[in-house]
């Protein structure tokens, strides 16, 4: 065993889609774990698009991290050493470890993975992105049998289980995906009933009239994961009462398509068709994972809902599959095996 | 007695803020009353916002009127003939009798007046204004005492209520206003806590810092009547889990303001600040209507509620003080006397 970690500390405020620069490799002793603390050797952490706004300086869900703070983020691992009750060596364990090789974090934020599903389920569908779709769905997306959802960036984590949730619910669901492989893995593997390429229509007017072809009864429920010209294409389609849960906003982390001022169009759109738009942060909603879990391990444990993960092998990887993943690179679930 | 009647009706299409040749009064017969109906010599028509929407091709609240017809509004008057049962001459009615002289309209689209108040408030503090602001602020403002509410056009009829709803509730409530008097009007006549000349910043930056001052504590409440510089100037200064009611979008009637796009932020802040931004149009509302009165006629014949209305005589004028409305020239409810 080696005795030094490895972690990835922000070393610069990205403009834009963060690049490699933006990251550095540090090294350093392994921490000793205090009272009530726990030492945990890392072996996958996730990546999420929410970890993009943590490195500018301000106004995203959060507080910032500081140049030089280790990367944010939920990781998976075995315990080392336990000093805090209902640890011992050798528990698969979950927490906030950040993108590193170890982590010391207090037991009380911690959680003992249950061994009947696969660990890394719970950092996908059995963790935030799982849990996201679940809890937002119901709360602002309230669907209704015989509703059309249409969602882009269908077959991520967070897509591929709010339409599942919505396809049980009776609903009509239309994926919107970056190319032919992800269309495909929408309708056959995520059960969606359309999938369309955004990477076929570059101007929004022209996506539209293919989402026009495939939500014949307009759209109820318009799951923003990303912004941009998906949402200007939407829009126009919505029905009357509509609803958009607002997860995020991928489109514009980089700072581009500024063209044109959109926004009258939009904010009309949501006085006279009376939509409900509602932002969330699902960290505002963990008093209901219990529920969640319940609900939803058993459903995976027995094959009925289906997930995806997108696993790259080795830490120093972190940074340029990131970088990939918020420009549509992977597919599926992003995981670190550290 | 004459036996014409005067109407106003939709010219043109207009582009942007109307102009007088959008409009044209036309005159014909008095129309008779069939079976089930009732004749009314119209003695007030009332003049809202909502009606730009209705002189456009399609996309707004409800169906376009057509080119020759009469423009559409609330109106008050008193009944000349009546076939239907609950009305005999002489009484006083409100209903929705357009821009005209004399309305036959079906006794089940009509009401009575009651004459403890004056005959008029049925088009503002005891109409549609005064209840859009009592239904919505309860429903999608959802307010709590010790929040700030921050509503623009503040002296309108629908503003002038909010606030003193919100004010009722024991919320600090900020006037948005254009001038001098209105800020008056604001702070003495409708007990605002604080009032904002926004025609002393001409930049969005410049109305954000003046608004900064007078909530120390961020914004709980933006009611949205107007859009533009005055939401760009709001949205970041909304508090986490803050309410958007959509009320209207005054700003953009006439397709300005359309230089940069600020769509990216205002969305972004809906996102990370868990907004809920609501829609949403009085006409599907209506069955709370006998409870808002119930509840606020009182109130009114007690003088416990302020209220303003700015009256205009002669139905030729209405176009004029139409177009005055729609650019701020009118201070309180925006009547014609006919």
């Amino acid at each position: 065993m080696t005795s030094q970690m490895r972690r990835i500390a922000l070393a610069r405020r990205p403009s834009g889609v963060p690049v490699p620069e933006d990251f550095a490799m540090e090294t350093g002793p392994i921490p000793t774990p205090g009272a009530g603390e726990v030492l945990i050797e890392v072996s996958h952490h996730s990546l999420d698009p929410y970890m993009r706004g943590r490195m500018d300086d301000a106004g995203s869900y959060a507080a910032s991290l500081e140049l030089g703070e280790t990367m944010i983020g939920q990781g998976i691992g075995r315990v080392l050493a336990s000093e805090a009750e209902g640890f011992a060596q050798g528990d698969v364990v979950t927490g906030m470890t950040g993108w590193a090789s170890h982590a010391v974090l207090p037991g009380d934020q911690l959680r003992v993975l249950d061994p009947s599903v696969p660990a890394t389920t719970a950092l996908g569908v059995l963790g935030m992105p799982g849990f996201t779709a679940w809890t937002a769905l119901r709360e602002y997306g309230r669907p209704k049998a015989g509703e059309t959802l249409v969602i882009a960036a269908a077959t991520g984590p967070v897509g591929a289980m709010v339409g599942q949730l919505a396809k049980a619910a009776g609903l009509r669901t239309v994926a919107i995906a970056g190319g032919d492989q992800k269309c495909q893995l929408a309708l056959e593997k995520f059960g969606f009933d359309a999938a369309i390429d955004h990477r076929a229509h570059s101007e929004a007017n022209s996506l539209r009239a293919a989402l026009a072809e495939v939500c014949p009864d307009g759209v109820d429920i318009y799951w923003e994961n990303v912004g941009g010209k998906i949402l200007e294409a939407v829009t126009p389609l919505m029905n009357v009462h509509g609803r958009i849960p607002v997860c995020g906003t991928i489109a514009w982390y980089g700072g581009s398509d500024e063209a044109a001022n959109r926004l009258p169009q939009v904010w009309r759109a949501i006085l006279t068709k009376r939509l409900s738009v509602n932002g969330f942060i699902i960290f505002d909603h963990w008093d209901g994972f219990p529920a969640f879990l319940e609900e939803v391990a058993p459903k995976i444990a027995a094959g009925e809902i289906a997930y995806l993960e997108d696993i790259t092998e080795g830490l120093e990887n972190a940074p340029q599959t990131f970088i990939g993943m918020l420009t549509g690179g992977n597919t599926g679930k992003t995981i670190i095996k550290v």
